[in-house]
């Protein structure tokens, strides 16, 4: 993931965290919802996810507002076999049902090795590697997706039929932060083409198509966005979001992804359903854990240690965002002005207190 | 995946079969491992997975006669958690193992919901598809995995570090064979760099790398292969090979791809101690079948509709195959004449009787 620089604010994680769960319980959500959504969006940003980060806050106070999120889920949780749990979000935040979903599901894989947690009628879970992110630290391997809406064509089609259905992947690693992959299967998100017509910049090849389907570079050009392997290899990228909307909806009750109403509105009234799909592993009942550990341990530093192209370095999952949390946790989250003008207005509107910040010079 | 005419023959995959299975018996190999890896090879071949079909075969008789693979090998089945069992394939045939793993799975998925079966000390297995199919056909959902040998730079990198580590999905659609999808991590494998020497022609941009690290398309200069995302996106592909070879590694106990013997030789006398990994779902467990089978099927019907390109269809995973694979039925299945000559050599030492076959013009 490329890290853009954006002028903007920065303000200390410590503080964004409660504000921003301020922010929802003021405008009615309760407690436990805001608190995990704000865990997630201060994680995500923390972590230099920040297309999945505290950016997100304005989308959903539009949810919140419109209805189109319960602001006062009650979860449903259904041991559905001795290593399967299905939760019911309840069209609530979906980052507080997927909390959930792991803790359910680690408590299933203490006994039995694996398990799956489905979670059903949720609404989008801001970064799905939040919640793998989170098995890790407990000490599982974990595999996370969602689907989403239509704005990934399939191979070779000319309209959007997947989300950008992402894939994650989190294990955790003696002495440092898990290793974390958490990757969409189309090669760009969607915001990137709007952020290319607004700078004038042309798309990489291969990763957005026309009304009729041909692959584009102009952003003004491009309708939806193509999944990962472009024009030779694009069936790769589409197979593997075929996998993750059945996973999410086939085995939660919900709809595949081209049922879903557009995530972006205009109706922000109606819930979108979605599903997520969690696979937790239980390391110790499969090795023991000093050779699991060794074994992580030295994938991790035998995949560093590897020779790069002149210039380049050879990282493993996740090691360039945990190198700019570090940087992170120091000089705060970064904010860009118009979601940090739109937190101020939330703010003023809702009477909770806005943390102290500084100006990040771009 | 683009299916290449090729000189050669084309002989029936019920004579087939049973002719790579005997000659397989004949160099030694016990009856049901020789017939395992005759049915994987065979499925392949039926299936158009041609790479992974009866070509193989002169590989795994180097592997027979070296030493690498186990002749007689004895499986030791251990149930590591109600969840989790491990197969020790005993450096015997990676086939033989791998349905194995399959049937033992499923029987704790049908009482646990979910269920993953390890394999260790195993050899290359065909196609990991084969696995997940044969568990489609049983009813269940399935995801397997295999790491592999070193032929694939990671993201950014100069040498090799991981395997072709394919990814294998698998689900039973009402009515017609199961959805398939089954896919190297990479964007092509290492022998199309070999065809492309071969015929002069250039390689696809971005999917092959110089000794340097550069991507190339000179098939001379390239000396490894790439992920799948090529120069912008590869660290998608690179993570989940990364992925692939944690699971089929610390959960295996077996040691990671890159410190793996060259599956080419030139020593074919060492177990080469390779992992796989399967994840067995059992739908009914998590939604009644009813409602499981109508949303698969209404997920491949409203795919298949989805508009094309210009002169193009969408399909579901592996529709072409299956498209193939009934042409291969009445047909037979096509056997190169380098394979087939080789398998005619081996079968005059052998003392086994050649099926019948039909020249295939080209």
């Amino acid at each position: 993931m490329a890290l853009e620089k954006i002028a903007g604010v920065r303000a200390a994680a410590r503080d964004v965290e409660p504000f921003v769960a301020d922010l929802f319980k003021a405008a009615g959500v309760s407690a436990e919802s805001a608190e995990a959504c704000a865990r997630a969006l201060v994680d995500a940003s923390s972590r230099a996810f920040d297309t999945h980060g505290v950016r997100l806050i304005p989308f959903y106070m539009q949810g919140v507002t419109g209805g189109r999120i319960n602001k006062t889920p009650t979860l449903t949780v259904t041991e559905k076999a001795a290593s399967a749990v299905h939760i019911d979000a309840d069209d609530g935040f979906g980052h507080f049902a997927s909390y959930r979903a792991i803790d359910e599901a680690a408590k299933l894989a203490d006994k039995t090795g694996v398990a799956v947690a489905t979670v059903g009628r949720s609404t989008h879970h801001g970064a799905t590697g939040c919640y793998t992110r989170y098995a890790a630290t407990k000490g599982y391997v974990a595999i996370g997706m969602t689907h989403a809406d239509a704005m990934v064509v399939p191979h070779g089609g000319a309209a959007a039929f997947f989300g950008t259905n992402p894939l994650s992947f989190a294990v955790p690693v003696e002495g440092e932060d898990p290793l974390l992959l958490d990757m969409a299967t189309s090669s760009i998100p969607f915001n990137r083409v709007g952020l290319r017509r607004a700078t004038g910049t042309p798309l990489p090849e291969e990763v957005a198509v026309d009304d009729q389907g041909h692959f584009t570079t102009d952003p003004n050009a491009a309708v939806w966005v193509a999944p990962v392997g472009g024009a030779g290899f694009g069936y790769k990228g589409s197979g593997l979001a075929a996998m993750i909307d059945i996973l999410c909806s086939a085995f939660t009750g919900m709809g595949h992804g081209k049922t879903m109403a557009s995530f972006n509105g205009p109706d922000f009234s109606k819930p979108i359903q979605i599903g997520h799909f969690f696979i937790l592993l239980s390391p110790a009942m499969f090795q023991t854990l000093s050779m699991f550990d060794a074994r992580i341990s030295s994938f991790v530093e035998d995949l560093r240690a590897q020779p790069g192209k002149p210039g380049q370095t050879v990282h493993a999952p996740g090691d360039i965002e945990k190198v700019e949390a570090k940087k992170r946790a120091v000089e705060g989250i970064p904010v860009d002005n118009v979601t940090w003008a739109a937190l101020e207005g939330f703010a003023a509107k809702l009477g909770v207190k806005v943390p102290s910040s500084t100006v990040d010079a771009v």
